[in-house]
């Protein structure tokens, strides 16, 4: 059914039926360009993560501003961008399992693709398809920066892995994955540059055990878009895996900048168009997007065109709007623009981005990797 | 990329990709015929959800056990049903939008399409569609029965909506949308059972006016998993639209019954089969299944195999299990069942149900409805 985009190009915005997933391409054109900008001269490559928009066309617009290539959490991910075009993807992920590895591999006979252990037995996996699939693999080691999911922690085990790595035929030690995702929502710049001042400290210690021990390591990557500032300026960090920058979200709106202001160098271009579907009392207004039209982890959206009325509460398919005097409109049919609270989750509820340039649509792009889950 | 199923027939379980929607065929068809014997002899018809399943194989399962038609939240949702081969589609929601509009009629073309309305603008705008479509729509009032949603009050204003509907020549007056919905997951089964008293109460008074007032009302629908028995049993209900009793889910799992014990009468068949793709420490296992994978809004998922071991903490991509001794198992590689906190949002993360019989892949069912949101 939802092979159907929700609009055509030339349309007015007006038009396009809700929910919808909008960009509005002027600002995502923007926030682009900030981010090579800032990144061009930092010394550090940038590898934007396409976890967050999951679609090669965006992918493919990064790397024309000098991305060196993309990163993807899932092998099913990493399918849609190289089969959409790109040629370099870093899966930031430990990728277990035989149908998986073998996907894995078939697409290394195509592109350059990267994958991360932090445990032996992943090694001989990897090392067991490579082989069979006769490829060689570029492998990192991820190393525990303080979030507590996967990775090894830092230093020797780090090393016990890079020497097995280096000890596999079909496999190349390639550096080391070093993100540290809880601190991206800290609020405090101090908070988050303290966050990462330690991540530093570890890559390092972790990077000069490797080169004392003859192992060279000349990739540090992580980052993301709370926090790529303090990895840029670093001089430890040589790669940049920001992924959110392009839309931005509610969440990462509350976060603060040095001055303790909502940060501003990126500005929010990705909306959830909803219709004001029932009005059934002066203090509500219900919209038609819910549990299965943005992402709730992170808090529910906000009402861009009337900040004044809050989303309440979400149920599967309704939104409920809380209204008070200060809202100037919002009657039955009317379409607001919501900032979803998370991007990520939010893009993945959605087979079509539909860019509007001004009140026009100029492109609707398929989410390829929509659902990509395995 | 997600247009190829995770597994095939004939396959065991253990070979199934994950992350992976799995159902238990057996668990599944009982919990469809307890409630079907269940409602028979009870003197209501049953009209299950179809926002669980999105699935219209699933639905004409529903109908030959019985059910007289299924019950959408959208039109996208309703031509998928339709498309699909069932032929009596309720949306129990409001439609708002010249676009939908169109496409609603265009069903009703092909099959008995009903709506809800709770304003008279909407009543003038389904009348003007359906005059340009030449077709007749059975139309519900929708009642606020306490979950501040969307619905007029019982009563007068229902009163007057009904009026209008009856003027209005290409719409019909079909009766009351009663569902209680912040009903359902009280967990007492005296809190629901009272809760569900008063909408009754509320629904009877308005029937009974209607009446009065020379508008019959043979038809008042509502009532889901959490309180079916309560309407069932109301002698003013006349048709149940329970939906998730079909999954179940951990938080339904929750209610407890008349005895205070947790609620038996449907048991989980709807899991998220996931990987353990990282084992970083004694009291840490990652799996493959994060926010993308499982609808978080009503809590995390329990472990279906290993009740010891807790879903801690969801990313977008990843899930943190918290370990203890009383775990067995949960090694590197391991496949788990995750019951989902909420089916409803889980199942709209995927494109596929794979069906199991004990430990073999007997179905794979596409959820054509996934992503129809508008």
């Amino acid at each position: 059914m939802t092979t159907r985009p929700p609009a055509e190009i030339g349309m007015s915005l007006d038009e396009v039926d809700t929910p919808a997933l909008i960009v509005d391409l002027d600002v995502f054109e923007r926030n682009l360009r900030r981010l090579a900008d800032r990144v061009q001269g930092a010394g550090v490559r940038l590898r934007p993560h396409a976890k967050t928009h999951k679609c090669p066309v965006i992918a493919l617009k990064q790397m024309e501003l000098g991305a060196v290539g993309v990163c993807c959490q899932k092998v099913s991910e990493a399918e849609a961008m190289v089969y959409g075009g790109v040629k370099d993807v870093l899966v930031t992920n430990e990728i277990v399992g035989r149908q998986k590895l073998r996907r894995l591999m078939a697409l290394a006979g195509s592109a350059r693709i990267g994958v991360c252990v932090d445990d032996p037995a992943q090694i001989a996996d990897l090392e067991t398809a490579a082989a069979e699939a006769g490829v060689t693999l570029p492998v990192h080691v991820e190393i525990n920066m303080g979030g507590n999911r996967c990775g090894v922690e830092p230093g020797e085990p780090a090393l016990a892995l890079a020497r097995r790595i280096g000890d596999a035929p079909h496999l190349t030690f390639a550096g080391l994955q070093a993100y540290h995702g809880s601190a991206q929502h800290l609020r405090t710049w101090d908070e988050r540059q303290k966050a990462i001042a330690g991540a530093v400290e570890k890559a390092a210690m972790t990077r000069d055990l490797l080169s004392a021990n003859g192992i060279p390591c000349d990739n540090i990557t992580g980052a993301g878009t709370g926090t790529f500032e303090f990895e840029a300026a670093s001089g430890v960090y040589t790669e940049l895996q920001c992924g959110s920058y392009i839309f931005m979200d509610a969440d990462y709106g509350r976060n603060l900048d040095r001055d303790g202001a909502p940060t501003r160098q990126f500005e929010p271009s990705l909306f959830v168009w909803a219709t004001v579907m029932s009005r059934p009392t002066e203090e509500r207004a219900i919209v038609d997007a819910g549990l299965k039209a943005l992402g709730m982890d992170s808090g529910p959206p906000t009402v861009w065109d009337e900040p004044a009325a809050t989303y309440e509460r979400a149920s599967d398919e309704h939104g409920r709007l809380g209204i008070t005097t200060a809202t100037n409109r919002l009657k039955l049919g009317d379409k607001v623009k919501l900032v979803p609270g998370h991007c990520d989750p939010t893009v993945n509820l959605y087979d079509w981005y539909v860019g509007i340039r001004g009140e026009r649509v100029e492109a609707v792009w398929p989410i390829t990797a929509r659902g990509a889950v395995y």
